[in-house]
């Protein structure tokens, strides 16, 4: 399964010309390059990780044009396997990261003669270029480092964020994409499913967390997705759930709050199940069913046209109704894909119609410290036929260990 | 041991006033605002994590005044334990990101009359008050979404990168920071003396990794420092030592390289030794002998008013001069505390002069496919006395197991 980056970047130079962006930026710290040139980034480091002219990695793009990599040495010799599609500048410790990447940046530039997409310079973009005012653009998170010196090179440009446009391609996933979303979810539930007859009295949620990444790396994931969670909680366990993990040991009557993802192929699964060690209570009983409800709840509300907001409504109302809202204290879910967390949101203020082709989580929980945790998170697709599907294959029926 | 952050900042009021900066803002996504403030980072993410307005997550500083801190409701509630010291605007999902971090920045820097550090306005500040541009200052790795606002609020303001300021602060430890430095090296010392036992034929290098992360988390650190590295290299084995991790089971004839640290207080150990499965050949001996004594001519380089440049050669001599230098590819070390890699970096281009109360690793290697892979790190200390001293006590002696 081959993934057509030139596709992707037809796209992106379709939406460049439309935006009159005449030069884009996109750093090697984050996931738009991997996703329109296949170089991957790394497995994050608690403690920032720092070469001499670390800001100037990543790429130059402009509509009609191959990009333009500019990458530290230590960047190319380590971190490059495979190499990449394109031409590459490359800065040694030794050189000045700011002339070469000047020099870089007005190289590419001047052969950025803006054509419309398909070859045929348009009228458009030929007066934007002897007239108006150039633009340059960045993604969101590109370093402030590096986003000053663009300045600097153009003082007169536009600067600005592209992430609309970024977001506006990326969240919408085409079959490989779905394949490997899929995939990532079959990891998850696998790792579940074989981490669940551990979870029992005297074992600490850390064990049980690096049990979980230990395994999922074990499938070939280089790392988790993001922060692997467990905690419990329940009857006199006064625990919020914003202590993710602790080194305490399980006990007898705690519901176990898991969430955590694996990564196949640079994308990002993220899941959730909860599971009680010795006989719930009958509340804890019924609070498991309203967050399994509440979750069906809001999968039927996203439908095309919907938007994240209204499937946050529709999943909430389930839990306010019930009167647990005060215990469901966060959104209800995320787009996904290459980031665990993707735009539109799934959340109150969130005004994107929802698409086919959109994968996002749907995870309602209720926290209640002293009495009660329970979640569930799976990773939903919006199909063609304009329903919306649960990739994981687990079920989430109530889990209930000795 | 409580850590005085008010002294901190009355240092970078001080460099703040010397450079004549009038506001600085420094994002929670970076250990900048937990060096000053104690708002500390979280754990990092292969896939972005993101909310609505996440962007404006930080804090404002300017000489003379307390931090003024911007942050999402969902920072605050999920985040924030303890609280921090100072204001706090926030900005809930729902609310305009923009209008919310301009209100605040509007309202920080009027009240933001610069005053001599002491308390007493001087007539360079006023002067530079009412007639000067102003200039405003970001670290860099704050994001471009961030800067650009910044710049949108203040178009005829100078906004530069004040990362000179602040790793001139942060690179100079003090006793509690040593003493935190000290226990994340104990931490390591502990942990490889533990996993050492289990290095044998038939063990993955995966489950070596996942048995350093779990005991690194046991013993309190929230997650390892950087990725955890395990490697096989020797005789017939062609791995490159870019590869730093596999599924793979390791075999008698190996030499497996560690590269691993520990998180105390938010400062990070980095360190590095090598262990031999049954007995070496007799170049892989006299490499291990010569690694250990680069390592030992770095640290007699580094005195006080030696340059990083100095040290790197001092410890690439003792290799090159070995006739292995090609197979010493990287720098030598860098400094570090709060991150894994900050500057000084004991990198031939550094020409920064040493000082007491710096921390840096020495870490030389010789990584040469299919002959043999050598490494050691330990992080030291350039003492009051002017003499460079390894913190971490575990030996440096091949270890040689069955």
């Amino acid at each position: 399964m081959t993934i057509d980056f030139e596709a992707r970047r037809a796209k992106l130079d379709a939406e460049l010309d439309a935006a009159d962006i005449d030069v884009l930026f996109l750093p090697a710290s984050q996931t738009d390059l991997e996703y329109f040139t296949g170089l991957g980034r790394g497995i994050p480091s608690f403690g920032n990780i720092g070469y001499t002219n670390h800001w100037i990695s990543g790429a130059f793009f402009s509509a009609g044009k191959d990009p333009l990599f500019v990458l530290t040495r230590h960047h190319q010799e380590f971190h490059l396997p495979d190499g990449v599609i394109g031409d590459i500048v490359t800065a040694t410790e030794s050189d000045d990261g700011e002339e070469v990447f000047a020099r870089a940046f007005d190289a590419f530039s001047s052969r950025a003669s803006r054509i419309a997409v398909g070859g045929t310079p348009n009228a458009d973009s030929c007066g934007h270029e002897s007239n108006a005012q150039e633009r340059i653009a960045v993604s969101g998170r590109t370093w402030s480092e590096t986003t000053l010196n663009l300045r600097r090179y153009r003082p007169e440009a536009e600067l600005l964020v592209a992430d609309d446009i970024l977001n506006r391609i990326r969240r919408i996933k085409d079959t490989h994409e779905i394949e490997f979303m899929r995939q990532a979810a079959q990891m998850v539930d696998q790792v579940m499913a074989a981490v669940s007859d551990h979870v029992v009295a005297g074992i600490t949620e850390l064990e049980l967390a690096s049990e979980i990444d230990l395994r999922i790396r074990q499938l070939g994931s280089p790392s988790s997705s993001f922060d692997t969670a467990v905690w419990a909680m329940g009857p006199g366990l006064d625990r919020d759930a914003s202590e993710r993990l602790s080194t305490r040991a399980l006990s007898v009557g705690a519901g176990v709050n898991f969430d955590f993802g694996a990564i196949v192929e640079g994308y990002c699964s993220d899941f959730g199940r909860t599971v009680h060690i010795g006989q719930p209570n009958a509340e804890y009983e019924k609070v498991y069913e309203i967050v399994m409800a509440a979750q069906e709840a809001g999968r039927k509300a996203a439908v095309p046209g919907a938007t994240g907001g209204d499937v946050h409504r529709a999943t909430r109302s389930v839990i306010d109704e019930s009167g647990y809202g005060d215990w469901f204290r966060h959104r209800t879910g995320h787009c996904i894909g290459k980031d665990v967390h993707e735009l539109p949101y799934i959340s109150e203020e969130d005004e994107t119609p929802l698409e086919p082709g959109m994968m996002f989580t749907i995870e309602p929980s209720v926290f209640y410290p002293g009495r009660v945790g329970v979640r569930v998170e799976d990773v939903f697709l919006l199909s063609d036929s304009g329903e919306t599907v649960k990739i994981n294959e687990l079920g989430n029926e109530m889990r209930v260990n000795d």
